[in-house]
């Protein structure tokens, strides 16, 4: 382990974190809620921790190897959110325990959105804006993890994404260079998010309304500054935009690179894995509005598909933004929507879950073993597109799904040994796993009543979530700290 | 397909399946409860239909290819279940509506142990026999398919237990054809099966519930001529009994063979599932009797110590024998156990879930996964015991869980869209697809409340569990309809 290299970045980029705490601090100024304070102390401390951390291994060269990429990416995310709890745990218009402060932190940092907050609207604007920041920030951190790290480290069968592999992404003249491909796609994700601003804007937002919203939808985050979410604007056309920047979010940005590089939406409509998400949004969407007719849970057709709409895709693709209690709904459509939530979005996009490439490959390879049953001397390949996946990928993505479930039910106990409710436990897990927010049961509108104990088992279950399972599961194999 | 050789084989065997219906026409001689007549019904009605589609086809001499296998498989189990239908339905003694009906025959014969019936020690004796030597049978049927088809068929990975592959088996010298292999394992489920009645006779059950008890301990299955199954007994030696026989039940038959040949009980120390079984057993009786001395359930150490090593057997070993109503444990408990009846008991056992072995495999795969990450030029294998398994059966595990997976997922949201509860839904499709038995909420006593559409989808759960989900689906793909 090449700890001071390791060292050396993790100091740089606490610095870095660092500075995003001023805006929240500038925002605090522009409204004079009074809420600066928190901000300017904790940037202040975390600069300070920085440059400790930093400063003695200033002059380090040393090149990191794989495998110190596992340790800095689960010490990135967990070191940035412990920093990023300091200003929710000073602020004194919000008296948060610890634990709260610590969720409430990874929760945004993930961009799961579940939150410990009730009365979400009377906090000051700093700290309002500072929970959007948070996810906006996590958005962006993803897409380097999964453009750049994941297929590094081979997480789950994502060094299918390596730019030196043939493939999708090298015929789309990827700049092929990591810290480039990461740059290109923060156009993209910026751009996204001022397009997204400016049309919450116009069906009627405020601009501080419309931006931390466009910062949470992009990252496909949902936290909201409204304990109602969406639904506090009661409004279809802000349903309608958020429904397609969410869709928009869940696609590979590798994809909307090409596409945009291109000038051209081929990119999307030949990419297997965008048609296989845009067929399954599709059909929950269907489902959904159906059931919610059949059962005639509104009045008028047209608000029941807007409301089918919404929920459908912010639940699959993992936002878990709200307008109307789903939880309040005929219980398959929460569940099979939590089930929609473990497919998720497409890889190297801001959503959660499996992925939906993984998905189509176990479906693939299913498809396969059915086939192999009947022709046992057949040859079969797994194909994704015009391209035949090696074997060492699929094998990758079974390791990856039985990982997943393993931590899932492990996490479940968990919570059920804690005390809660079967659909709680069951909720919360995919909730926090999936990176998804909202669950049903006790923590359907927010997770404030829990024990703490569960917060923090849920707090791991975002990690895991967030970092793939298996980034987080080599540091726990005696292989890996073996020199 | 040779749609005549099936038919042929298919009428055969629903000719032996008929002369079943004879021994409890005699328990009704015997105890003159009136309830022979609907035996002697449907004797006559299936041996005419079993006449029928075997006269035809009588010279026919055809060798079953290994595709067929499949359709036959499927065909044994659903046609002797509609069979097994027929006695239920005709009974006077037992209102069934015909959904009911099918429930019950394919419950029992699948090995599953749910129940419709309230009220069942007020039934006539030959009904009560019935029911229990269904079981009795259908786990006869369980050891040929694990012994002789799903390896021919290659099934989940059971390729590995062919008798023509180097390993365990052969090294046992088994004799290697499979009509011999099944009559010799047959030997030792009915000296276990007369061995558990005399044992259970001997700790105060009269000999009548001491063979129909024998009957479903050895089958795995979990019927019980009372209401409060096991619980009516009320003691502490009959429990003990029973764990220690569904810990033999759960243990491949062909290791059992080995060491009766070998008279050594080395061979079940030496297979490296029966260790990873026993292990896992272990671990859930110390886990539950822990849970519920910290929960204080029980007044006295020794109580709880027998309930929890009871229930921890019976459910996860996917027997499904109450004595205590677990479903009222913390719900930490219940769950836990139904979810290690996802482990269930050894292949080429009477037990159910996805079989020991395949959990195993699939653990050392994700060990394989962590360490090609750490090491990610390293050559690591997937080994059983001291054999290094083949790709092939690795993948074909892999297939297996994704699919069971799949079919839980969709028979769930089946069930919840029937209206069910949410934690009814879960535990009936785990305890049908594992053919454990009973469920927790509504189903924790009976299955008799909820609808006929539940039931249904039920019943097709406990099919795709006990013919391992692949023989059912491939009959679902057009490759396998294609000349
Ligand atoms: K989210
Ligand atoms: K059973």
């Amino acid at each position: 382990m090449r700890t001071r290299g390791i060292l050396r970045i993790l100091g740089l980029l606490i610095c870095l974190f660092s500075a995003t705490l001023l805006p929240p601090a500038v925002v605090a100024l522009i409204y004079g809620d009074g809420g600066g304070t928190a901000f300017i102390l904790a940037f202040a401390i975390s600069l300070g921790i920085g440059f400790l951390v930093w400063y003695p291994q200033r002059n380090v060269r040393h090149d990191l190897k794989v495998r110190d990429g596992f340790l800095l990416t689960v010490l990135f995310w967990t070191v940035l959110g412990m920093v990023g709890v300091m200003p929710l745990y000073f602020a004194e218009e919000l008296p948060l325990s610890f634990t709260d402060a610590v969720f409430e932190s990874f929760s945004g940092l993930t961009t799961t959105g579940a939150t410990v907050i009730q009365g979400i609207e009377t906090l000051p604007h700093s700290l309002l804006f500072y929970r959007q920041q948070l996810q906006w920030l996590g958005g962006m951190g993803i897409i380097v993890l999964a453009v750049a790290i994941l297929p590094m480290l081979g997480i789950g069968g994502m060094q299918l994404y390596r730019a030196e592999i043939p493939g999708p992404l090298k015929d789309a003249k990827m700049t092929p260079r990591i810290a480039d491909t990461a740059k290109h796609l923060w156009y993209i994700y910026v751009a996204l998010t001022a397009v997204c601003a400016i049309a919450y804007h116009l069906a009627g937002m405020s601009w501080f309304d419309a931006i931390g919203h466009a910062f949470s939808t992009i990252a496909v985050g949902g936290f909201s500054t409204y304990d109602a979410s969406m639904g506090y604007f009661d409004s279809a056309t802000i349903n309608t935009i958020c429904v397609v920047f969410l869709l928009l979010s869940s696609i590979n940005f590798a994809v909307h690179y090409a596409a945009i590089t291109g000038r051209s939406i081929l990119p999307l409509l030949r990419d297997p894995e965008t048609r296989a998400f845009l067929g399954i949004q599709a059909t929950l969407i269907f489902i959904v509005f159906a059931t919610v007719l059949v059962h005639d849970v509104y009045s008028d057709t047209g608000t029941a598909f807007n409301q089918a709409l919404f929920q459908a895709v912010s639940i699959s693709t993992t936002a878990g933004f709200a307008t109307t209690d789903f939880a309040s709904w005929p219980l398959f459509l929460p569940i099979l929507l939590i089930f929609a939530s473990f497919i998720g979005g497409c890889a190297s996009s801001t959503a959660g879950g499996l992925k939906v490439v993984r998905v189509v490959l176990l479906f693939r390879q299913g498809v396969r073993e059915l086939n192999r049953l009947v022709h046992p001397s057949g040859v079969y390949s797994v194909k994704l597109g015009q391209r035949i996946l090696p074997q060492r990928v699929v094998e990758a993505v079974w390791g990856f799904f039985a990982a997943y479930a393993l931590v899932f039910v492990v996490i479940m106990l968990g919570l059920l040994a804690t005390g809660l409710e079967d659909i709680t436990a069951f909720s919360a897990t995919a909730a926090a796993l999936n990176n998804l927010g909202p669950g049903l049961g006790e923590v359907a509108a927010n997770y404030a009543t829990i024990p703490d104990g569960a917060k923090w088992l849920l707090v791991l279950a975002m990690i895991f979530g967030r970092l793939e399972v298996f980034t987080l599961l080599v540091l726990l194999t005696p292989t890996f700290w073996r020199s």
